[in-house]
């Protein structure tokens, strides 16, 4: 806004709302407004909340999510079968796996891939604590859940090479078409695949 | 989420963060997920304004604007027109005039319109206070800044039989052709609108 026609911490707080992804200036205007007229039933539990979540999150020591305790909620269920790791580029792809209920084991986040164009090596990721994790004994089997982008799965290919010495099993996503999927508006490499990896009905 | 993946002061955040305008479930987990990797640079300062927005805002109780100061910052610039009210529903009208730049003077808030629908009466709305500002001496014109629907129109309608006995000058926004849009996306009450307002070039 061109001149000032609201306090300094109103104009910094929807300066601040419009970084976040998915809201620009004007929807963090919005928000804003929106957030100051439900002071009690909106904005200060969401206050609240971030206060407690800034204070407390951080991330697991032992798979690299992000969590408010650590180990991280999911390292420490004991529901869970700690014999299978499933490798993620990011947090996000995580939460997208929670989501679909796909996996039963436990997590390892590498926070990015190798990427010779931004200068990422394996040192820079969170490659290392992985490999011990699968040295460690009980895992028998490590799932590559990495993007289908050609830096995943130079990512993917790089780790498989690491585990070599381990006595675990490597594995990776099934490629092809999505469930819901029509085929005349897939890409070409996708119906390739699912056509390489056809299975008997 | 189905089964627990974090602390639960992540998915509250989450949850409320949902309730903004403009973000889902889906794009808030993305912007908490976005926060949390940006904690000094996004997420601390972005808690301690809604911090202090949360502490300070409120309605001033001379125009009905939301600040964190009271009178707001409008009310006491001495750049502005004291002999000028532009009447506004909400804030949000208020904030977009003020970015069009398109307001010297003062404003006040009504906090909604009449509607019988609703069962909002003119007690309900920041109407006397109006009156007695208008009634009050210095102001000459009071711009009746509401939207076009039927329930701003019968709002202006009775704000302007309230005002009759005051020695103010009531206006109204023109209607016309919207600046950059195209006659014939128009709707006919809009051109009508034009056609009778039409002014000598």
């Amino acid at each position: 806004m061109s001149r000032r026609i609201a306090g300094a911490e109103i104009e910094r707080l929807i300066q601040l709302m419009a970084k976040l992804p998915g809201l620009g200036p004007r929807s963090a205007r919005r928000a804003a407004l929106h957030l100051i007229k439900r002071k009690e039933p909106l904005f200060a539990p969401l206050a609240a909340a971030m206060g407690e979540v800034l204070e407390r999150v951080g991330i697991c020591t032992n798979c690299g999510n992000v969590d408010t305790c650590d180990p991280c909620t999911i390292c420490t269920d004991p529901a869970r079968d700690r014999s299978v790791i499933c490798v993620v580029e990011d947090v996000g792809d995580l939460w997208a796996l929670e989501r679909a209920a796909a996996m039963k084991g436990q997590y390892h986040v590498l926070g990015g891939t190798l990427s010779a164009l931004d200068g990422i090596g394996p040192d820079d990721l969170n490659i290392a604590p992985l490999i011990e994790r699968a040295e460690a004994g009980d895992v028998k089997e490590v799932i590559l859940a990495v993007n289908a982008t050609v830096d995943g799965q130079t990512t993917a290919h790089y780790i498989t090479d690491r585990l070599e010495g381990c006595s675990v099993e490597v594995s990776r996503l099934a490629h092809g078409v999505p469930v819901g999927g029509e085929l005349d508006y897939l890409d070409e490499g996708t119906l390739a695949a699912a056509m390489r990896s056809r299975r008997p009905v």
